[in-house]
């Protein structure tokens, strides 16, 4: 039933199979090799086909970043389940029915107000105490979460005992990590989150918390860390498809990103040595991740049908449904204008925003094919 | 059956019903006093809730910018479609459908090599001969179409009689209107967009061809024109809505903005000034358009739940599901954090990216309350 890519209306989202079993079982090497428990986090893929992929045991575990994602992992046979955003109050009945229902919910709160309104709240529901609460903390300052030395760390932990909860443990991202440019600087990163964590864990215990789960992660990070002494878990998930902007970071070559968009050619502007592509920001997301990256892609790396770049051919821009392809700025060359109808695949910033705009994955196999339709969500 | 916003989990998106309703008024009473047709873009929408009130016949004219629109449109009973970008021969066989189900199909093609492949499928269809081909004119550079001085022009059209297909009309999209900062600015831009068409109408009419239909369209050339002469309808699609880029090009109020973004506080990081939302990039999109305009307005203008800005208070950086609220660059003032569990509106940089991220519209009332769940779609 494999259908060529030229049977698709376009734009579609593909995702070549081959690149994302090769990423998969490299981060889970990597898991493997570190000594910790793998949480994939299954905000990038949205898939169960996908997430299945990702897990030994069908139960998880897995962090999301949504409830909808809960709810449809859940619905899948999923029952760890980490929501790695602070808790709004107004989730806490979504979590808690999550909960009743069989799922092994855990949450973050990161301020001694979270904690008492989540303390209060989990006490008063017969499946709350269940539930468990990890502690954000910040180990680069990018978001949220307490200093791991800050006073407030412990203040949190007390809160939540007061109220009558246990603190499960403490969890951090080092998001930043998507700034680094070096090996150097990741692995400097890598440690700099172990460090933290591990830090926030230990003070933890010494004030009298068990604080079981010490959980990290950031794609370039787990890939990067040397050692996670004092760490429990790992979480990661953009490396199932890996995008230009892991590419800039170093933590991938760019014939490692499995997801792009296939487009057509539906005239030029010669004069300007534009083409122009049925996919636009619409379809490549208004991501711009690699502006900042010494090799800025624009919006995407333009490759024939088989995946390989178009040298020097980049998305130099885009409108809602028009994609403006061209050499990028500074490339000699003279141009050989692709007739109107053909195909092209354009390689994204990133994965997460990009996969964002589709309904489905079609999944190319190794003769170039798409073999099957892997349906995916988004939205809250 | 009116809900509160406090009953609803965040993100959500959030549509003011009477802002729209002044924003659809205004439109259709400038296309009324300009004395075109009006063919709304329903690009930003993809809601018939909303759609429906554009229209005075519920069978059209609209215009789309995918097959998708086309589809689901078609299938809420609209006859009259223009799809308003260049089409790609693989998306021909779907127009074919439409039109043997019952549309009037519209289609552009901007090049000799893409009128002949259009005629050539057009002709061996019972139907094709009754889709509607029209020539895209570029009046502005921005993007793809035939200037409307060039001989390419005349060209397609006799590429198309040649092949068997009379040559609907033309029309154009000044999308470099966003990049206007006066009342002169835009005017201007409005008579270029206004001359580029009636030129090229008269050329292809010089040349024999009847060319009926004379089209041209942007929300901020739309309430610019001082008028159309030689032009038989008018398009236009964010007005609907409005959004922080069309208030920075001077075409609407901020309290003109009918789209927001309901979000909660989850946390702070108190020494930066930072509020902690539940509402990130996938909840605003990646869209940054303010960032070229002389207010930068973040990811967005943070507004109490009544929809009032407060004052100074943007969305400075967004991770993929965290919004940092914080003061503008440069604001001074002490912070006054909102609690956790706060509920704020976010004005969004662009209704049509903003809108996209989300699977329904949950329509406000002048009494402040939810009264109505619209749903919407994206994708192709």
């Amino acid at each position: 039933m494999n259908r060529p890519l030229a049977s698709l209306e376009t734009p579609a989202l593909l995702l070549d199979e081959q690149r994302m079993d090769r990423n998969i079982a490299r981060m889970r090497e990597q898991a493997r090799r570190l000594g910790v428990a793998f949480r994939p986090h299954v905000k990038t893929n949205k898939s169960w086909d996908v997430s299945r992929r990702l897990v030994d045991d069908p139960e998880g575990p897995i962090t999301v970043s949504t409830l909808r994602e809960a709810d449809y992992f859940f619905e899948h046979g999923v029952r760890d389940i980490l929501y790695a955003v602070c808790i709004a109050p107004n989730k806490l009945d979504h979590v808690l029915g999550l909960q009743a229902r069989g799922a092994r919910m855990s949450i973050l709160v990161d301020s001694v107000e979270a904690a008492h309104i989540v303390a209060e709240r989990l006490r008063a529901h017969p499946q709350g105490r269940e539930v468990g609460v990890l502690i954000e903390v910040d180990s680069d300052g990018h978001r949220s979460g307490v200093k791991p030395e800050a006073p407030e760390l412990l203040a949190v932990a007390s809160a939540l005992k007061e109220g009558g909860i246990e603190v499960r443990g403490v969890m951090t991202h080092a998001g930043s990590s998507y700034d680094c440019r070096t090996p150097e600087e990741l692995r400097a990163m890598a440690e700099q989150e172990r460090a933290a964590i591990v830090l926030a864990a230990d003070r933890l215990r010494a004030a009298g918390h068990a604080c079981p789960v010490v959980s990290v992660g950031s794609t370039p990070t787990a890939l990067a860390a040397e050692n996670l002494r004092g760490v429990t878990e790992l979480r990661a998930g953009v490396f199932v498809f890996f995008d230009l902007v892991m590419a800039g970071v170093g933590v991938c070559q760019v014939d490692d990103i499995a997801l792009s968009v296939l487009a057509t050619v539906i005239g030029h502007q010669r004069e300007k040595g534009w083409t122009l592509l049925d996919a636009g920001w619409m379809a490549m997301s208004r991501d711009r991740g690699t502006s900042g990256q010494p090799v800025d892609q624009g919006y995407g790396v333009v490759c024939d049908t088989q995946g390989r770049p178009m040298e020097d051919y980049i998305l130099v821009g885009a409108n809602q449904e028009h994609g403006i392809m061209a050499r990028r700025p500074g490339s000699a060359g003279s141009d050989d204008f692709l007739p109107v109808g053909t195909q092209v695949r354009i390689l994204p910033n990133h994965a997460c925003s990009t996969a964002a705009q589709y309904p489905a994955y079609e999944v190319v196999g190794t003769d170039g094919n798409v073999r099957e339709t892997w349906p995916r969500f988004s939205g809250w």
